[in-house]
């Protein structure tokens, strides 16, 4: 017998799959590896379904308010599927709650989760209520799209790998607020709280994405920086290598104070809802202009080889392999 | 402040709806009725989409296997499905457990889920994994469909209520296990617990009524029989008069045994994936001809009026109001 524990979530996701695969059950959706979200095809398009839940004990951060985590559960949802291009239409949710718990909290959820519904402009469809003896909220979001959404698995070697922002932030949030941290000053810590308590879905990126026809594959980094690279390059059968870190400066500053090294900050923080793609190397310029003419920040950060593994290359050449990142179970 | 367990779980969905209201979020799904499932429509049809889910501390039984459990998660979703005239197509489930728990018993969950996909012909399409202290999956099923489902709101007065089955087996099943209730003979008692154990959503009736074109409103009998007339009615705006109390003989016999009423048995078992449905007078014998013809157990059970409130009436005329049924919390 296995605990869950020494298997860890990876693990436990190989092994079901691989029963669902032994009893020899069809598979009619898309892609046929594993991602954010998951698309039936119709004869006009695609519906695109995805779900993420929040759990009490592991989400709820100190200091974080009811409205905030169902902030996050609406955010997380749209992630998924911003990843993929695709906007988010409705939503379902499992609410499972002890029955001791008081409804002003629940109130206090559903304004987070409507608070995302109207900054996202997906709608809330209804969902089913259990019992549990912690707070345990699961989402499912759809949407729609004509075109099929971009997956994990499409990158090329020689493509070029950018992300939508600076790393680095809930990684000092969660050292701050679960290990006691230094705090830095206010405007900046203020900054890394808010990434950590309201963080925010790249959607609006996602679809402009979508538009310009020429990502390979697109991810979120919702488990972390490294680990959406060991996934990207899992999926699609490459290498990468970062030449560029990513650093945020609130981060950079934060690890200086706390003695950290700010690279565990960037790669490992998780819960930082940034998008992580890939582009053609001869196309990169070109959709740079684009992006960056309509105010997105983003940034190049490495490059797809024909090969496995991550790496980063410091400004001597030197390559070192990038450990894999968060969880669950472990 | 009020706890959950004093509002139970039709205040606390009422309170949810009412603030999702109050903040005007918009609703473009069908239908605008509390209901089983709901649906989006686009060019082509209705994606409809349903959740569900089981607590390993509510949902599994005295001498249930995980295999039980988890063909009971997809059994649940399906009658859902069942009860719109869908077929469901593809499923997510988010997964919560301790780090703690057997991988074995996880397996055995899925194995469950598989023998429902395959029975009832929908695929596993993947989900999520989360913690939590006790085991909580929520099950996500879509379908796609043609013509716009059927929902629980359009009973109009004079029509007949139908039902799919035979009731009180779960109901008894319950009382035997929970509270050490006395066996009938063996095979009665077998059926009595294959119904707890491998409920079997109406699937195939689902679809065949859909067919018919004239079922004018239809719900399952999750919540049991009391609270889907309850539902129905009050979805509809009618009333409800129940004039056949339609009573399995297994639980007649347990009832009598262990000095039960056997309309507890029948109207308050819960767990049941009957059909409720409703049609007009004057369609109901041609109805009745196809189906039988077909080898459907069906059941005219009672009739709609103007106004409000679901009654028995026994063979005296005598109407007596029958409560409403289960629901969590309380």
């Amino acid at each position: 017998m296995i605990r869950v524990a020494k298997l860890g979530e990876r693990g436990l996701i190989k092994r079901i799959w691989a029963i669902i695969t032994e009893r020899g059950l069809s598979f009619s959706a898309v892609p046929k590896t594993f991602d954010d979200a998951i698309a039936y095809r119709y004869e006009g398009g695609y519906v695109v379904l995805t779900n993420d839940g929040v759990n009490e004990k592991t989400d709820k951060l100190p200091g974080m308010s009811w409205r905030d985590l169902g902030w996050r559960l609406g955010t997380m949802c749209v992630s998924d599927l911003a990843a993929k291009g695709c906007q988010p239409l409705g939503m379902l949710i499992s609410l499972n709650v002890p029955r001791s718990m008081y409804v002003e909290a629940i109130d206090e959820l559903y304004h987070g989760l409507i608070d995302a519904a109207q900054e996202y402009g997906f709608e809330i469809w209804g969902g089913d209520m259990g019992e549990a003896s912690e707070v345990v909220a699961d989402g499912f979001m759809i949407g729609l799209s004509r075109k099929e959404p971009i997956w994990r698995c499409g990158i090329r070697p020689g493509d070029v790998i950018l992300v939508s922002g600076d790393f680095g932030l809930t990684g000092a949030a969660f050292h701050y607020l679960l290990k006691s941290g230094r705090a830095i000053n206010e405007g900046h810590m203020r900054r890394i709280l808010e990434a950590a308590y309201r963080p925010r879905a790249r959607l609006e990126l996602g679809l402009a994405l979508a538009e310009l026809n020429c990502i390979n594959a697109m991810m979120d980094s919702s488990d972390g920086l490294a680990e959406s690279l060991h996934q990207l390059s899992e999926a699609s059968g490459v290498g990468i290598v970062v030449h560029e870190i990513p650093v945020a400066k609130e981060a950079l500053e934060y690890a200086n104070a706390n003695n950290l090294d700010v690279n565990e900050l960037v790669f490992y923080g998780g819960e930082e809802y940034e998008l992580v793609f890939a582009i053609e190397q001869r196309k990169v310029k070109d959709a740079l202009d684009v992006l960056r003419d309509r105010g997105f920040h983003i940034r190049v950060i490495g490059k797809a080889f024909k090969g496995a593994g991550v790496f980063i290359k410091d400004h001597r050449g030197k390559l070192t392999r990038l450990k894999r990142g968060w969880e669950h179970y472990r």
